[in-house]
């Protein structure tokens, strides 16, 4: 455990010569869940917060709502040649009350990030949230959510390190950082976030944003939906089924969250414009 | 077809107020793999080059070594409410010479970036991959390969629309670009210009240079290896087992490769340094 980044020695080259020395790569690895000792996806990840990865992948596929939906997790198998446990294999144990059919369709699954698993339009993460976004009432203001950003970057330890790390930050409406994840998988950056939800009792989250440091796909939108999450704030730019996801939900979904600039696809009107942007040209 | 941007509505916040402009996004659409009617993947891709995809996609996970392998591809099933085909289902028919049972692992398979597919080791790659790269002798100038990410970054022209797009680049030694493709998912992206060179007859692509637009997973190191490709650069970092994936098969990995300057993890002795870096210093 513990091992989220790894030292490599590289030949760095500049326009002045070439020399030999360290450097620190994120670590990635894969994680494979078992449920009732059956294996039913592996994901590659930086090893650290696995249980809460799997509670928010779980949630994110409609199996598990709470954290009493699930019995048990543990490290098993996955030894390594020296018989040591690689901690690589969770299995988990589900309450009575969980919905593992939902995995139904997941062995014809994968996905731009991971994470869609068979359910192909946008109907299908409809039918399967819990939560109703569109009636969620939230207020942020819109230099606030600018702000959110620029605590993420000084939260990122691991890439700060190695340039190499999605993240994922939930905060609450007046800009408090909640919890801060990074992971080589940006899916896996947000399960983990949408898993210590879990684990602290919070979800629906519906007093929270979401912030992710890269682009917005569809995927990252239905862990949102899923989480009862009702604004998601990109760094960089959403994917038109991101968009279509999120205005089907009623989720506010703002990209190229950059400085105190920012692009609102839907449901703008949870988004308070007094600290940002004065007057309000409407075109 | 050629749905590979989309407009939106936008409100854009700035500092100094807000205006409701349209704003062009990737478009993010899921593909259906089947092989002889069976469902055996799903991406979620940007439209556009898929008969290319499917063949990379194809060619990494083991299943076809070139495009004897495949006897057909065609647009199948998948209309939408209207009827209308959605080009979103593309049926495979095989060779005899073709190994499908390749994919056998792959119900239990999701990735950081897809592609990955069950095989957890490292040993496993290398028992997959046809091709011998750590045996085959490229030779590329350090400043050629530094002029490659420019090339890459000057033919993004749908990111430049959208600012959403990971892109991939093949490129001979003497650094003349070959082919280009952009796709919200880096795998698909790297699929479809190894799909490339699978119509153009050119697998193993033993003389050519992969070059991404994001950072180099496991994954991406694992389709270079299945297709013969010598080297790979990428303009952010390496995970730590995308490494040493590259150094188990004697792939050329280089990282942030920005402006002159590069770190090359492994086998450097394929880039020579004269147009770039005089003295080299080993420490």
């Amino acid at each position: 455990m513990g091992r989220i980044t790894s030292r490599r020695q590289v030949l760095r080259i500049t326009a002045t010569g070439s020399v030999r020395r360290p450097d620190t790569l994120a670590v990635e690895e894969p994680l494979e869940l078992r449920i009732a000792g059956t294996p039913v996806n592996v994901t590659m990840r930086t090893p650290g917060n696995d249980i809460d990865l799997v509670h928010g992948f779980l949630l994110s596929e409609g199996v598990i709502a709470d954290a009493g939906d699930v019995v048990a997790v543990r490290y098993c198998a996955g030894a390594d040649e020296d018989g040591v446990n690689t901690y690589n294999v969770l299995d988990v144990t589900l309450a009575a009350t969980a919905r593992p059919d939902a995995l139904g369709h997941r062995h014809v699954m994968t996905s731009s990030a991971c994470g869609v698993c068979g359910k192909e339009s946008l109907a299908d993460v409809a039918a399967t949230s819990r939560f109703d976004i569109a009636q969620t009432e939230l207020a942020v203001e819109a230099g606030i959510l600018a702000s959110m950003t620029q605590t993420l970057r000084k939260n990122q330890r691991t890439f700060d390190a190695t340039g190499g790390l999605h993240a994922a930050g939930l905060f609450s409406a007046d800009g408090a950082l909640l919890v801060v994840r990074e992971d080589v998988g940006r899916h896996n950056a947000v399960d983990k976030v949408i898993g210590w939800g879990i684990a602290e009792g919070r979800v629906p989250m519906s007093d929270c944003v979401l912030i992710v440091s890269g682009r917005a796909s569809f995927e990252l939108v239905q862990k949102a939906v899923m989480a009862g999450i009702p604004m998601l704030g990109a760094v960089s730019a959403p994917s038109s089924l991101a968009v279509d996801l999120a205005a089907d939900n009623g989720l506010t979904l703002v990209g190229f969250l950059r400085g105190e600039t920012m692009n609102v696809y839907c449901r703008s009107d949870r988004l308070k414009q007094t600290s940002v942007g004065r007057p309000t040209l409407e075109s």
